[in-house]
């Protein structure tokens, strides 16, 4: 009954309220940051609700990134199956540290609930991770996408003195999005 | 501080704390069984710690199974990355539904938290599959091992009575554990 | 609103929304267990919904037994009315290690969340046990029942793999639920 | 480590950890009240720590009462084991509804967390209850006590504001904790 | 969708649903306790609903009073804006020890949840607090009122007994409630 | 026990524990940001450790901006004491609503949990602001300050990509932190 889903009747459910299918299928890199997420949450799989977990496969092309993002409800532990891929996360204020890793094929790394953290292959191959999230709906933040191309656009005034850069610095930034 | 396990000053970790690495390496399925979980939880990587999740791999040999077995403290959402993986779990009292597929590569599976749940790998190949699990700790309960293998035993009348068996059957059980 | 049922508004729930009746009367054990218990749970007192508690009355007749089981929500706290009673859970792998004793009127023993447990009235006399569980709605799954008596039932060949015994025992443990 | 009790090494445990005695001998309720409370939580049972449940059994001489009180940490269920006893909770501002009820033998009761409750044995003979809370911890604040006979005193100003009466009843009251 | 009150979906909130306004404006005073609590909680601000946290002003006259009261369902946190406040909480039994202390402009102060606490305006000025409280639907119980001025009222002899006087002084604060 | 904290015996606590001081007093605006918050969660009152709330004042000077930032572990509920304060928050992905509103004196508005957010003084005056978060231990995570300015810093290639820009302009940004 969370997030205005309604629960099944327990003795009306069956295996397709806890299945979900395509994991093995690459996800489509060609867009600018050179990475896909492909996601098993409450939204894919109805059985998932109020069980405080989910999944997703993530593809990247060569030097793909997954942008400085958050989920705003969920840690996330992740699993190299394929490649090498730099991680990091930035602790909160007031040391904002980069705890940073590059991982090989088998290599699991924590980001813990909320903080901003990204991924990089750097590698000439494909990278494959799986990763599991603490929520049935986790949430996604794109810091750049949120911050510079929410609708409408938050005052140029406030992110000039945020980032501390001229107005066609932020102009320039937020066409992009 | 959570499982009599401090927690560090967050001035003082590093990437160390918070990842671990040697998933891509199959587990060892020479065994009764057939199958070898591989763990990612608390006890593997400290910096999950209080966070509420966990990662394992799961190896299968042909025909191999995971034996009917329980986390107390978790939900399991498992992702299969090769071959074909038969997986059940059964309802509570009264209905004992047993709600089950078969799943091939790249299918998702749900297992609510602390349900009676298996797995069989029902192909000639080897099946490798990553699960995730909604708690640090969560918990291993095999069925057969807690019911027949316990130490010291569970008294046999109790065996022969909860089985409705008689007690050459319940010390032949109880002989393989 | 849990378990998908809806919260009255609070101006018009009365006592009957609060309470239930007939804890006094024995259960009836007979039943090839010998036992038999009586749930006052969220489906027996409403107004129980999202509170975490209920309360359970448990009939014993001489040498009866609630059988090795689990409840996947709840901790149990076991109060003994009457007679004596031998209890028990099993730890989690991979220790599995029995933790028993025999309660005589006026112990309490506690069956931690999820574990494996069971009690036998280790007397002549009737036992009579109060218990209460930290869910509105803790779920019961006898292990016996649902390994071998779910519907369908486990395909026995991961029954005899768990169980290390032969297709007979098996088919003949499966003919009795 | 919950309420600064550290946690046992769970290889350490016994059955000594999870159990306690006693709750069959009747509370001596030579008292104002006429009741007696014998708890089984936390500091009785160092297993429950962190599993959110404990027991109490309650004895009342005839007419005696368990004064207006509350738990903040707990809902509790309340199960009558011999007697008559009237039960009433009032809800909160503004309606402040007094649900209540008269129980027999057998009936249960529930009281929503931190609301305030009583109990009263409305027969000639003695009653017994036996009642659950959902907290290892759960408090317990009898109003009178706490309001009137705090130490220090709460300044009689406000209480003679709060109850609408002057000095010489606060005082009067005061004097009796 | 807790507390009986359904979730909108995400994408049609605007912010309507996270505001409100008229927190600046004094609350009526005049009043027995000589004080007036103004609430933002979901009842005002729907999108607070499951958020757990929410806001009230209280303004206190000369000398007046927030009665001994609870919130079954949070933590309370004031903060003094204008004039000099007496400020107290009981802890529970056995103790109930008044923790106490006048606070001036600037000054902040916890109120652990569901202990009965107050608060004395003691100047000759008005006061005004800002508080929050650890629920969106906090609750609020004035001890008074729930203990004699619920609906219909509590037998006088339970109270006779709680409060240790006859039955005029009950009737008498019965009749101002 | 919660954060590495221990917890006093409540024995022991005293009025100290509960309260702290200083709230009166305006922040600092002198810097680029123009605002100033001054926090007081379980770090400055240990009482409120576990208890799950905390308060903060704002400081804004005229046009000065609390840059966009996110707290990972609370809500806030923030009420304008003083002048005009635009405010807003953007929804996670896909859509990046945002949500924003000018607040006038006495208006309160909502920011859930872990969303980008900020606040901008659009008035010639000062603006003061109380604000209080649903956690003792909120986390303040400034998203220029940790995507610019970490330590050490982000590669240069993950920031072009997810910005959209040339290794000008990081470079310039990253000078600024």
């Amino acid at each position: 009954p969370l997030n205005g889903l309604a629960c099944k009747d327990p003795k009306m459910v069956d295996a397709s309220d806890f299945s979900s299918s395509g994991l093995h299928i690459a996800g489509n890199t060609s867009n600018p940051a050179g990475s896909k997420v492909t996601p098993m949450t409450a939204a894919q799989i109805p059985g998932l609700n109020s069980l405080g977990i989910s999944l997703v496969r993530i593809d990247y092309a060569p030097w793909g990134i997954n942008p400085p993002h958050t989920h705003p409800r969920a840690t996330e532990i992740l699993n190299v199956l394929e490649g090498s891929l730099e991680v990091g996360f930035v602790t909160s204020n007031p040391q904002n540290r980069l705890i940073t890793k590059v991982l090989q094929k088998g290599d699991v790394f924590v980001f813990p609930i909320a903080l901003i953290h990204y991924q990089r292959n750097v590698g000439n191959g494909n990278v494959i991770a799986i990763a599991a999230l603490s929520s049935q709906n986790p949430g996604f933040i794109t810091i750049a996408n949120a911050v510079f191309g929410s609708k409408p656009h938050i005052t140029s005034d406030i992110l000039m003195k945020a980032f501390q850069v001229d107005n066609n610095v932020i102009s320039n930034i937020q066409s992009k999005f």
